[in-house]
């Protein structure tokens, strides 16, 4: 769904339980703030039974003028608005609101449609200056920019702000009409909560229970108010201890039942209360405000952040996110010279298009993944793994082998993030390597080991995995131990050019073409039907560029061998598509080739799936289009569904087998934290979430595109853009720029113009990317590629882009990678 | 505290709320089983007000002889015991307990001590046979082995078992007599859990906010029962749907208030349900003991442990570990061969006393952790960090540069964990060493950078990492591009030898001292009056010793760099003690020497804190000790308190500054999860938890020691040690072996009776250490300190070790290293 933000926030009253007295603190709060002139406004989105709260608030919220005039000691003074109340969403039966919504037979209202209602009713209320028909002159006051923070009950009364409450129904975890839990129907707005506490006895475990059910929403919870008990139970006392900074008010104990309770409201205990609490929330608002306002200068000052330029990002570039969810991150904006003297947040949505580092997957504030965590670290922590078992790391392990690795793999090591992955897959390939052709651990004495790659690869960020890249200034500069170490070969690539689907091929392979085995002619650019075509191994395989590839390949690597001591011992292959490389799509052929070429020659096959595995690319394991399986394969990023590290090695037994031995002839690579249950916990809650969703294809299957090929064709043709390609959730967009690689500021504008429109995407050098979770739904795609295609067509209009347009300007902020 | 684990725990009933029905279903439970010819227990560990709930079951779970004969079928047949109850502290007001406990007057009953007394009353239970006086037949055929498993309802009446519950009072999180809460005060048991859920309106949130109470705190649910209200409100579906596995259970609505409740229970649908529900609660404990019998096989076949040799590794000495909590691992033992071919698991406690590889510090199934690292996850998930900033992140930045870095430091660097930290640390050391002696990013031409290192260092398992290390089994053989990149200096090493405070001084440092600037005689060993005489540089800085090792670093770096292209870029320093290496302790004044040296050449000081910083060795940073600040600084391991990966590299001002520049110029080093929002929520928790304890003496502080120096003395006078010494939470014991080094077997005698002892500790060749978190209270530690003394007494006497005793044996399972 499209996160609903509210640009203020009202605060949110959420029950511990039914009959706390949720309604009677939020009538109190109302006519308190009333009371001090606020405008009040209530909204009771879901009302099952009658009469409605809405009816008790208007009731007690409602006073007087004379008593509002007299309570802020200006007699005469001008009468307050009276208090706005709606009710959203109206049910018959007094039961829990999903079997009232039932009952009544109509249609049911979905999550979205409530949040979407709630947030059109608050945006009804601030343009209409905060409550119904108020004094001309409080209009002309009208204090929009923060209309729903309510003030401190010092300040002055002709500052005239609001107090907007929406009121949940029963406790913090029950149903919603469409029976999912409230907190949860509620989140993607995530307005701050005032929990009302039970003052029962009883009430004190009821109180934090529903206050850890908010907490593991991601709520921020303003404060907690509580109904005392004519028996003083030291419910508030108890609460407040175990709520950490979360202030806890205590209220005047209600009359009997029979009672009325205008009197109650209007006792000088009762009024004290309700105007200690509205100020008590008013505080935490301000100091809020004032912890946001000083962020940005104080990250200035302590982060580095990682591929980041710092001379080149100003304060006012970086985003603070203040939380995030689905799809959507929330960044909060700080206005501190908007007049008065005081601090003004507001929130703005921004599209994580970026999947935050190619990560996500659950998306993110995912309730079932932060009990799944919560459930791990409650039950073990972290526990030492050498030698022991713990049910998350077998389960993550068990479902490696059967999904991924289903038919090939049985072994799982796991390992910390993709990079390390990737240099505990090289040590596991280059054992079995020597231990098949010299019967040793070590390479023999003068001889120099080396993998076969892609020219384009990008495995990592420690040293192993840096030195398995061409020179580039990812690496030159950067570390002084880098070292190439590998035959890196030049890869023919696919995609969308002006409509059509091609392959480019390297020059090198001309000359293998013309003058080796295969002896076709062949054009730098071939051209394909369609995306899929690429995959038709049962014709291609057969064809004159599969001969091309397979000799060029061979003399390749033969001519690699005759240097003097160079031993291939491992391919390292990132399947299907190079990521941080550049985002390059490789046509499949290829690799379908060169994992042939290896294994006839004993090297062991690795595929990198960091970045590709795991349905980033629509696949489980990208051996389901290339046809081919490894002997060990590196999984990281989306395992855990994009919530915390973790990575995971899986290899062949006979891999697994290179380390039998001596005790130190085993594996000895761990990492202290290796198979933390924390981990595995959401690794094994994401992947049961994907297997139930409606977009899985069940394992070996392949998922729906994000994005529509037609689509992706028609940008192809745009006069900004080069070349374009889509599989998975990931799209790619290389501009037609003057300079290409990492330096470039081709797509820069790009970036930067889709920032402006509410979208995070990310550049490489002059390539765009824009990418989502496997499970993000269609429509959102749709969306995305539609907002994509608007940006791309706008700086066709403009006459280009980057090395032109753009290029004597410094880089703008967005335009760091990966 | 020690975890006080029943063999085989008998499920507990928490409610979702006060007056939910919790006794009534707990009393029908029981009737349900004395029904069945079980033995029926019931234990209220703290009753507050009377009637006391063990009354109340008394008078329906007692069900009479010609009942249970009528109900079981067999006129005539035994008459079942009756209903064993026990309460096990009473107060007299009908409040919480911790009002109730206060208004006594009396001693308020700790935590511990009513976990204990629970323990003690299970233990009393299933020794008597499981209830009262039973028929003596039923006694013959006691089934000690799982005595408090029900049995299902289609099992043979004549194979007794036994049900014991144990009642909690009022909600999951109502607080015990000390003000904890419940569920957090029965954790160190943490018995299998009926959870009474709420069958009023309201109730569905209720329950569910309970049931997620639980899942944090890392309680199994065996399942929810209510009880249904007269109208219909469909809490059972509803909490059904939202409970996952868990299955929920319906009995029938109570009669009202005055109507007595025998009938009810007598009634047939009542007692139908009751019965149904004793046996789903079978079924599950059936089927988690059949789960957890297979999963040694299941993890033999499917994991790849780190550090470990597998085929040294027998599936008996495996650990299933089925949860842990505090400094202890709770192991589950299988018996599948227990006769009747019924599967029987027992837990053992387990003391993890390797701080789960070095890791520990807030201990596991910590509440407040998991609700830490839950609100992270539902707030943020994951989020991209370059150019962003989110609260938990800066906050962990600036506890680090206000920590640790307090007066040096200014920037922090998320780094993934301490090996890429490491590496992180190097780029950034030889980056401003380039700078300032080149002014270049990248190393002259036909140059070779080395770093300064000690001969036993260890820094990590990455490549990069991997090659700041002289050759050991750690690296030939593991990796083909291994290539050893430092200076490495012997370093002298102090220790308790035989009683005495020694430093043993390597033999190069002898030519040093004999021919250079210092000219003093120097015998190999030098004594010092205790350990913390090492840290008195007032005197130390000015002596012979000093001036040796000074004219020895300036030789061996003088000599270094006179090789052609040899240059030495910057010094990486375990400071302290070197870990992985063999926990050596080196001589503080030698490092602190070694630092003013390297830094006099313009060589930037990078310290690896990894292992050694956050209070490991009882001060925040090594910083302290020495009395010399680093220029970059590595954190990991207890970052996180031990929950989850992440690290942070930490550097100063002027070595951020040389990234400056160009875009590439900037450190083009990141990690996907970069500063994940869990990760900085646990760490943040952490040191705010720390913060609180008794144990912390303030930034710049140092800790009291855990381990007690003069018991650490003796342990150095026995006859099978060689040296020992402690720092911290850290305690190192060498053997007298004839082997070193990681090959050798000295120390994995003492391991494996350790292990036998209930202790989990692990060797580094002939080293065995031990390791507690730096908050473990100091009499657990007198309890492990006289274990370990034992074992080690206990070796001395059989006439030696390793080596000669074991020699030819193969290593145990215990032996594999970190």
């Amino acid at each position: 769904m499209v996160i609903p933000l509210v640009p203020v926030p009202p605060p949110q009253v959420f029950g511990a339980n039914t009959d706390v007295g949720k309604t009677v603190i939020t009538a109190g709060l109302l006519r308190a703030a009333a009371l001090q002139g606020l405008r009040a406004s209530y909204i009771k989105p879901v009302q099952a039974g009658s009469p409605s709260d809405a009816v008790f608030v208007s009731r007690h919220a409602n006073v007087g003028a004379a008593a509002a005039a007299a309570a802020s000691g200006k007699p005469g003074g001008v009468a307050p608005p009276l208090c706005r109340t709606s009710t959203l969403f109206d049910y018959t039966d007094p039961v829990s609101p999903h079997l009232a919504a039932e009952r009544d037979g109509g249609k049911i209202a979905s999550d979205t449609e409530i949040v979407e209602a709630i947030v059109d009713e608050v945006k009804a209320i601030l343009s209409s200056g905060g409550g119904d028909s108020g004094g001309a002159d409080d209009e002309a006051e009208g204090d929009a920019g923060s209309p729903t923070t309510p003030q401190p009950s010092s300040s002055s009364s002709s500052s005239l702000g609001s107090l907007v409450l929406v009121e949940a129904a029963g406790g913090v975890l029950s149903p919603a009409p469409s029976g999912s839990l409230q907190a949860d129907t509620f989140r993607p707005m995530r307005l701050p909560v005032l929990l009302v506490g039970d003052g029962k006895l009883g009430g004190i475990g009821a109180t934090l229970s529903a206050l850890e059910s908010l907490r593991t929403r991601g709520y921020s919870v303003l404060g907690i108010a509580l109904l005392a008990q004519d028996k003083h139970l030291g419910n508030a006392d108890a609460v407040s201890r175990h709520a950490g900074p979360i202030p806890v008010f205590e209220l005047p104990t209600l009359p009997p039942p029979d009672v009325p309770l205008e009197p109650w409201y209007d006792d000088d205990a009762t009024a004290r209360g309700f105007q200690t609490l509205l100020g008590g929330l008013s505080e935490r608002r301000v100091a809020e405000a004032s912890r946001l306002a000083g962020m940005k200068a104080r990250g200035h000052r302590a982060l580095w952040w990682p591929f980041t330029q710092h001379d080149q990002l100003s304060e006012g570039k970086v985003n603070l996110l203040d939380s995030a969810y689905g799809d959507y991150y929330c960044v909060a904006d700080v206005d501190e010279e908007g007049g008065k003297g005081e601090t003004r947040v507001s929130h703005r949505a921004l599209v994580d298009a970026c999947a935050s580092w190619w990560t996500q997957g659950a998306g993110h504030g995912n309730p079932g993944m932060a009990l799944a965590v919560a459930e791990a670290a409650g039950r073990y922590g972290h526990v030492i793994f050498p030698g022991n078992i713990h049910a998350p790391a077998l389960e993550v392990a068990e479902r490696l082998v059967e999904g991924p690795g289903r038919g090939w793999a049985s072994r799982v090591f796991f390992t910390d993030n993709g990079s390390t992955a990737t240099e505990v897959a090289i040590k596991m390939g280059f054992r079995r390597f020597l231990k098949d052709r010299f019967g040793l651990s070590e390479p023999p004495s003068k001889t120099r080991l080396s993998v076969v790659a892609q020219a384009g690869c990008y495995h990592g960020d420690t040293l192993g995995a840096m030195n398995v890249a061409v020179p580039s200034v990812f690496n030159r500069g950067q570390h002084a131990w880098y070292q190439a170490k590998g035959l890196f070969f030049e890869t023919p690539n696919v995609s969308w050019r002006d409509g059509c689907f091609n392959v480019a091929i390297p020059t090198p392979m001309h000359a293998a073409a013309l003058t080796k085995a295969a002896e076709v002619e062949l054009a730098p650019e071939l051209m394909l039907e369609s995306r899929d075509a690429a995959f038709e191994f049962g014709t291609r395989d057969a064809g004159a560029l599969a001969d091309v590839y397979r000799a060029h390949v061979r003399s390749k690597m033969d001519e690699f061998e005759a240097q003097e001591g160079a031993i291939l011992g491992s391919l390292l292959l990132e399947p299907l598509v190079m990521g941080a490389g550049g985002m390059v799509f490789v046509d499949p052929l290829f690799q379908r080739v060169l994992v042939q070429e290896c294994r006839a020659r004993g090297l062991p096959v690795i595929f990198d799936e960091v970045f590709c595995g795991l349905w980033r690319l629509g696949v489980e394991s990208s051996r389901e289009l290339l046809g081919e399986d490894p002997d060990v394969s590196c999984y990281a990023k989306l395992l855990t569904g994009g919530l915390v590290p973790m990575a995971a090695t899986v290899a062949t037994e006979r891999v697994f087998d290179a380390f039998s031995g001596a005790k130190a002839d085993c594996l000895l690579h761990g990492h202290s934290y290796t198979a933390h249950p924390v981990g595995c916990a959401a690794a094994v809650e994401f992947l049961s979430q994907l297997e139930k969703s409606s977009v899985y294809p069940g394992t070996g299957g392949r998922m729906s595109d994000s994005w529509d090929e037609q689509a992706v064709r028609a940008l192809s043709r745009l006069p900004a853009v080069d070349r374009a390609f889509a599989l998975g959730s990931v799209l790619a967009i290389e501009m037609k720029a003057a300079d290409r690689g990492y330096d470039s500021h081709g797509a820069v504008d790009v970036v930067q113009r889709l920032h402006e429109s509410g979208v995070y995407a990310r550049v490489l050098g002059n390539v765009a990317y824009v990418m989502v979770s496997p499970t993000t739904p269609v429509e959102a795609c749709e969306g995305l590629m539609a907002t994509v295609a608007g940006v791309l067509r706008g700086l066709g209009e403009e006459g280009g882009v980057g090395g032109s347009g753009k290029a004597d300007s410094e880089p703008d902020s967005v335009a760091y990678s990966i």
